[in-house]
């Protein structure tokens, strides 16, 4: 396992990432003056998806707003610790729930990706229609006992996790909680009623 | 309870978002054509923090990266989930763990926290030493439940986090795991060893 724990070598993914940050402080101007708590008070929950940048969705500048996410968006208890972080220590009062169209977590289901994972730690492909190892090493029974979140009707997890969110013993009563649908082919915003 | 679970109003801060989000769909361009699975293949796991913007400080645009983020950037059961999706469905093969200086997990421990929620889930506030509720309405015991994942040494926590993904029995072997502290005050990731 000792290859597994030494510090990896610099990729050009890394490098890449460094060169980026760099040009990033040397136009940081007066950004070390923003205060910790968001200024514009709020907090978006929504998904990791590559395609989602809340910031510029959302017209966020730094210091602005939380912003948490995770596979699928969804309201799980990590996403709700930060909630009620955001709100009881530093202030926010109104939250995003913001989950998006062609979401990943509508191609899988827990069963799947536990039996998957069983297998083989490494990439699966999906044809189109079911998901398979491409090799299989490393597998590990851990995967049935997570909960993976992942949902069959988008709506319907939108209004799941904003009532879920409504309903946690931990959360405000006065904060409204707006969900929405990000659409990933126009970049627009769908209020989820 | 049924004010909590009626439709709140649009709030200023709703319609600044949305107002927002019109101009960014305006400009959308051709990001409706992009792919699911991330274009250079890495994820980012970060904190929620107001004042950091990973797309911005690590050069990612529409399409490029998953971005994983919550209270403290920490590698939760629910981060390791988002991880594990993000490499075994989508092909990820680089991981970033940023932490950043003046976090806010630096100044509250799970004690306090579940202290100040039992009396109540009104924002508490800071005088530099300690946190205190304003007004005493709607506490909850549940708090005492919640694992905040809190810390007191910002490098340490970094390397606690990226052991912790590096040893998940679901986290593939050779993934390289990074660790880094974004410093606020002037925009650049430190590596941590």
């Amino acid at each position: 396992m000792s290859d597994r724990h030494s510090e990896p070598k610099p990729t050009a993914t890394y490098d890449e990432v460094m060169s980026a940050n760099s040009d990033y402080a040397t136009s940081f101007g007066d950004k070390g003056d923003l205060a910790l708590p968001p200024a514009r008070g709020f907090a978006i929950l929504t998904c990791m998806d590559a395609r989602l940048d809340p910031a510029k969705y959302a017209g966020l500048a730094e210091g602005d707003a939380h912003v948490i996410r995770n596979a699928g968006g969804r309201a799980s208890d990590d996403a709700i610790r930060s909630l009620v972080i955001s709100h009881k220590l530093l202030g926010t009062k109104e939250w995003f729930v913001i989950h998006h169209t062609d979401c990943g977590m509508l191609l899988f289901d827990g069963n799947t990706m536990a039996g998957l994972l069983e297998k083989s730690r490494a990439t699966a492909t999906f044809d189109g229609t079911k998901w398979a190892n491409q090799k299989e090493e490393g597998g590990s029974p851990e995967g049935h006992h997570m909960a993976w979140l992942t949902f069959t009707d988008l709506a319907q997890s939108v209004r799941d996790d904003v009532e879920r969110i409504r309903n946690h013993p931990l959360a405000p009563k006065d904060v409204p909680v707006w969900g929405f649908i990000y659409d990933c082919g126009t970049g627009k915003l769908l209020p989820v009623e």
